[in-house]
């Protein structure tokens, strides 16, 4: 492939590059040198449910890795066996070494959804982070200012708001720095949210004598609200590990406004296709149901293929024949430690689900027969019903909740 | 010696004690479990030349050592190692293990000058600082926020004004908090500059379930100069290690205005005897020139004895006897490189000692016969002077310098 149709290629859906320029004199010095550029992307350690919102940067890397590129994962063990010092944070507890390769074994089998595993390197920045000493630690502080520090937006916010920042806070952005400075990073990719970071690490590669990397971010996908990036601790994602009903639930309960991004940065329709589909919701030929149909269809046959895309289509479509498709099915996160011999009380599920305000309400809507288990009326509200990921609870003829169950 | 006796002793001189209550309980405890508190003393690795600036708190330090109490010195060899980083202080060079022993050597040998040898350790904080890993760092750095930081006077002002705070410097001050911890230190001393420092360890000694120490602070003592905090950097110091002319000497050039503070800083005279000095002073019963070389035959005497004392007054009275005594005779610093078989050229020296604007002035002065050296007459204006410490020179009745030879 020439030049031109590889930056065609890299260009098509990201926010930003640093430069352009850049880019093209390393891609040029790779054919010219035979040398694959290596291309690193930082990945959490706590988190092995990869989501809708990392395919998006995952889709760039293997475009880079069809390109002949080396794509390096850097698992943030380092931090991770730290946790959270201060304690603030209940999300980041500390892992221990086992948890991190558990959950680094399960990052890369999700990841091999998308990514070529052959081609993937894993790593784990603990290797260098941990063995650097406080002296090492003072130097590489010495190359970054705290005014600059400040700039970065979340820091200038919670201080002027006098929310407290931590001063290991200020180590995080320049230990992840460090980790491009150790595997001596060509190019950096992932979401907006990083751009600070990333242009940092240009800087601290050049102190240690390197050329900069060329950062690539990526739009951050919004979750199945339509409002908050999405993110694992804001429950509104979809795995990659979802099974294919649950992953086409779940994009069918996307508000209508945000279908045409999620194609956009989700699938490989083509700029035509989009501009068919643009057109005709706006002139009302096509039915945003329909859209959305389409759009779920397209991302589970990406992750299960047609067959199970299919399937998972009649089985939504059995289960809402009814009354007509709502336009959104809210999924409700139900943790197992919640359950008692994996069952859970029907009058606690309604009301966890937002489908009973209280507890004598949804005993009302239970006895008075306006409740559907997986499309089996319940009636009797002393009843524990048995949760599976996927369970679909109906209340009348147009209110539904999908459950998901978590660990 | 009862508590009571022990707190005014302490109390004398001081600035200010962070807490007076909790110093009071300590020094109760202390004397029913017969354990003796641990004083630290932080001590700069590349300053080994001390001098009455330091005196200040090192008597301090005496007192406690009189009631029993451990001193603990903690060289800062961890920092002096790792020099400045960010490359903008000249001054902060790498300083190596060898330089560092050096340097704590010389530093123990002056310091037994004021402090009893037997009674004081001498700790280096490479001891325990060198063993920290980056995950102990970041675990040190959560226990305190960015905003606190920028409390520091020093901080807030370089940000405001936009000078530069490389991130390391919020390491410094942490580290200096985990000596603390490491020492398990019931009081901590130091000048006024320090306190922000020292209040902060507190905060890290809580942190890590330790009781907070006592912070004492010592008013900082003017140089020569009479306007700058004495400091080797600006030249304006008295060195605990400079023979007793120099000593003698320097003590004479300090302004008027600052012979109380220095009486109360540095001598043991008592309250009633400095009254009759400020008294004499004010209605002019006492000349400011024989209450000087009280103050610089008091100073002498501590470090060198009666008898060193007398000779030191008696050199000064004859070298000054012709015109009368000079109230300040400036001190100009010369570095050994400077000289050429151990000798400057006399206009070279003129010029370098403030005595004349100009090398042609220079030359006119010493053919004309207005200039001696060590009270002897120089007309050739083409002659090396053999320099030494302490060196005289003379022009006209009134003008005079006096060398001190650096390295």
């Amino acid at each position: 492939m020439d030049l031109k149709s590889q930056l065609k290629m890299i260009k098509r859906g990201v926010q930003e590059i640093i430069s352009e320029e850049e880019l093209v004199e390393k891609l040029e010095k790779s054919q010219r040198e035979g040398r694959a550029l290596k291309v690193k992307y930082g990945a959490d350690p706590s988190a092995p449910d990869i989501h809708l919102g990392h395919a998006v940067p995952l889709r760039k890397l293997k475009q880079f890795q069809d390109l002949g590129h080396e794509v390096i994962f850097v698992i943030g063990d380092f931090t991770g066996r730290i946790g959270d010092p201060s304690g603030r944070s209940e999300t980041r507890r500390q892992l221990t070494e086992e948890e991190v390769f558990e959950n680094a074994r399960t990052y890369h089998e999700q990841v091999s959804k998308i990514l070529d595993p052959k081609k993937t390197r894993i790593t784990f920045n603990n290797d260098w982070l941990g063995k650097l000493s406080f002296a090492d630690v003072i130097r590489l502080a010495s190359k970054y200012t705290v005014a600059r520090m400040l700039e970065r937006d979340d820091f200038r916010g919670r201080l002027s708001e006098q929310k407290p920042i931590g001063v290991h806070e200020f180590l995080y952005p320049l230990a992840q720095a460090y980790d491009s400075v150790a595997l001596e990073a060509d190019i950096e990719l992932g979401g907006t949210d990083q751009t600070f970071n990333f242009v940092m690490t240009r800087d601290i590669q050049r102190e240690f004598g390197q050329e900069p990397q060329v950062v690539i971010t990526m739009p951050l996908l919004e979750g199945t609200d339509g409002v908050l990036k999405m993110s694992k601790s804001y429950g509104n994602y979809v795995g990659l590990n979802d099974p294919p009903s649950i992953m086409y639930g779940k994009t069918m309960s996307i508000p209508d406004g945000i279908m045409v991004k999620w194609f956009e940065l989700l699938t490989t329709i083509s700029d035509q296709e989009l501009e068919l589909i643009k057109e005709g919701l706006s002139s009302g030929s096509l039915h945003p149901r329909d859209v959305k149909m389409m759009l779920a269809r397209e991302i589970v046959t990406m992750y299960w293929g047609a067959e199970a895309a299919r399937a998972a289509e009649e089985e939504f479509k059995q289960v809402f024949q009814e009354g007509g498709l709502p336009h959104q099915i809210p999924v409700v996160c139900l943790d197992k430690r919640d359950l008692t011999g994996g069952k859970m009380w029907i009058v606690e599920l309604l009301t966890r689900a937002g489908l009973a305000p209280s507890r004598s309400e949804a005993r009302r809507l239970v006895t008075q027969g306006g409740v559907r288990v997986d499309q089996r009326r319940v009636t009797d509200d002393e009843v524990d019903v048995p949760i599976r990921d996927g369970l679909i609870i109906q209340v009348g003829k147009r209110r539904f909740a999908q459950v998901r169950l978590e660990r």
